[in-house]
């Protein structure tokens, strides 16, 4: 099946948005084994939208337009979906009066012009949405059917999941339910990744579970698709198949699905009602603005400490023998006395020594870092090469997951892809 | 003139990588007041390139096609080119022998696949690529010239700054110079802006200086494109709209040009030899980390302090008298113990009070700061609306302003946009 997306709209045309809804809706697709063949972004230009749409509903099975469906004069994407069907356009009641529930909720007046975007092409198949007053619809066009979606990638997504991907898998003959599940891993390269799980695919029974994975350094997103009659069938056969990812990867795998790195350790200290204290030197406060922002950090974190000379670390844990150099020892100590300073039941420190000369995809650097409780600790030291930012990036990552290991009892040391053994 | 974009290659069809090259060319382009009609993607797939390039071909005066150009089998650019153009492929003993030169001047033999880098169409000019190996290019194909870029995104910039938009200019009969003038401030709104500078283009002749703004909250950049015979014909015709809208815009102009407020922040410190501790709290490490990986700011910012509870401050800079609640007295005190514990000449601390209830559009925060010096103080309070993020956005962006405006001895205290007055 092919299938096309239109994007509409001067501000993506013109580069002023990054087109992120393009690429969350490409990706989306392919995590239920559906592909896109073609991509066009128009302004909001009447003869621009017409022809684009010709064009697609000449080439495309399916067309998914975005934005253009708000209640200003630029919108147009209604308005010329009726022109390319062939068909009027007519105010739909039944969308009018969803708009006004949904501002009576609000306790709020809906403005006349908002009764735009209850005109819908004749005929007109509407697509929900839950959150917001965009009103979704489905016409033919050519051969294609065509989806339209709002620009506002909140509603966008909600249609997208429960509107769109159910009715282009009914078009493509896959009257079968999809199943994404999802591992999170750290430390293991893509390829070495592909070889761990040789043959993983083959537990589940006629192909019904299709493996793929997402890069995005430092961290690998390994997906299983699978396919059934309904979600038990789905589960029933992704068992056995989780089962041996999860054995394979081992303490590799940091988090499952929708969790991330830092909502798990996050979650761990919550249930050991624990507090934490962070030291970082080079990563410069990016350590903490991981765990920072979420919900329920403010009672965890309590407190963050960026500083890049030694002595200055030391001072501000008041750790008064000052280490000689970034090393191990330094790292524990450090981590140590900022446990002791602030009372916190977990301490991290994460001290990076850079290498001289310039930044170069050869330059490395050595963390050292440690985890202190009030009568433990435990510390872990590395070589990572691969430019000033991509250091960063990996030390970054490594404090925040030797932290999850700590938390979860798994080895704090262990091997992995990204460092360079001495 | 109609401008085409066609981006090709299936990690950006696929979503796997968010388009930034399309952002960057389309807002390049705008620069130089050149527009967009038209964008596609397309996989690595013989038939979709040959179709999108003679549709583009059919419509445009000019397409720039990126991505391609690489060494391996699935970069296909060159051959779809010389299909569409009618030509066939031939080895371009100039680009191999620049390529070869590329490699021995970094002491490496060229890989054999490099040399399908070197096949272009019969009759095409050559667009140099001074930091690759992949050759850009431009043919005719159907009524449009087409200019074929690398994926690369640093190869790509240069490229088109270099050799495209010149090429582009002269083809839509400019045959002028063309120079950017930019202004960033913060806490002027986009319709204020527009209002403040009313009439600023008239100031220069012929309709020479164009004006226009391009909002990122909590920043806009105001941007002045000015058209000459030369760059010193074009400076002659810009200074007078220059001078104006510094004279309006006043204090509010925090950068210019490639400045960013936290590369002038740090270089109004390097000039006073001063150096930097910064106490932050819902902002979580944000401050700091705008700073913290700029070069030189290693010796400059000398402690990042990050706590969400003000009990748990006071503990971080030894505050004895814990201040009841977050008052502009509070930020005071938190700031002069700051400078004074560290010992560095300046210190900025940001504290902020939310407001309770759920995250939501009304949604406001009281933002209280304070700049300290050994002998100095200066505090600015402000209430910020518009939910938990926007609300740590903006209180990043007035602790940076605050003290750049400081240090530039302008008033920390000025009201802006951006802020609800009670």
């Amino acid at each position: 099946m092919n299938i096309e997306v239109i994007c509409t709209g001067d501000e993506v045309l013109t580069g002023k948005i990054v087109n992120t809804n393009f690429s969350y809706i490409s990706q989306k697709l392919d995590d239920f084994g559906l592909s896109l063949t073609w991509e066009t972004t128009v302004g909001d230009d009447r003869d621009s939208l017409l022809l684009a749409f010709q064009l697609a509903g000449q080439r495309a099975d399916a067309v998914i337009v975005n934005g253009g469906l708000g209640p200003t004069v630029d919108d147009l994407s209604q308005e010329i979906a009726a022109k390319a069907a062939g068909v009027e356009l007519a105010l739909n009641e039944h969308w009018l009066a969803t708009m006004e529930a949904y501002f009576a909720k609000r306790a709020r007046v809906m403005p006349p012009n908002n009764k735009k975007q209850a005109m819908l092409p004749v005929g007109a198949e509407i697509l929900d949405n839950p959150v917001g007053t965009a009103c979704g619809f489905a016409v033919n066009i050519g051969k294609a059917r065509f989806f339209f979606t709002p620009g506002v990638p909140r509603e966008l997504r909600r249609m997208l999941e429960d509107q769109i991907i159910p009715r282009l898998l009914a078009k493509a003959g896959q009257q079968t339910a999809v199943f994404l599940k999802r591992f999170h891993s750290y430390g293991i390269g893509e390829s070495h990744a592909d070889t761990l799980l040789a043959g993983v695919e083959a537990l589940a029974p006629d192909g019904s579970v299709k493996l793929g994975f997402r890069a995005h350094y430092p961290q690998l997103e390994t997906k299983l698709t699978a396919r059934g009659v309904d979600i038990n069938d789905i589960r029933r056969k992704l068992a056995p198949v989780e089962a041996e990812v999860r054995k394979r990867f081992g303490n590799f795998i940091l988090a499952e699905d929708d969790q991330t790195l830092e909502s798990v350790v996050l979650s761990e200290l919550e249930k050991l009602k624990g507090t934490l204290t962070i030291v970082e030197s080079f990563t410069g406060g990016q350590i903490t603005g991981r765990l920072a922002h979420l919900p329920g950090a403010e009672k965890i974190l309590r407190r963050g400490i960026v500083a890049r000379d030694l002595t200055e670390i030391c001072n501000a844990v008041s750790l008064l023998n000052e280490p000689d150099g970034i090393t191990r020892e330094a790292a524990e100590a450090v981590a140590r006395a900022a446990q002791k300073q602030t009372g916190t039941t977990h301490a991290l420190a994460v001290l990076i020594d850079l290498d001289e000369g310039a930044d170069r995809i050869e330059f490395a650097g050595t963390v050292c870092l440690a985890i202190a409780t009030a009568d433990d600790v435990a510390v872990r030291r590395s070589r990572i090469v691969g430019g000033r930012d991509w250091v960063r990036l990996g030390a970054v990552e490594m404090g925040l997951d030797c932290l999850r290991r700590y938390l979860q009892r798994l080895p704090v040391v262990e091997r992995i892809d990204f460092e360079k053994v001495e």
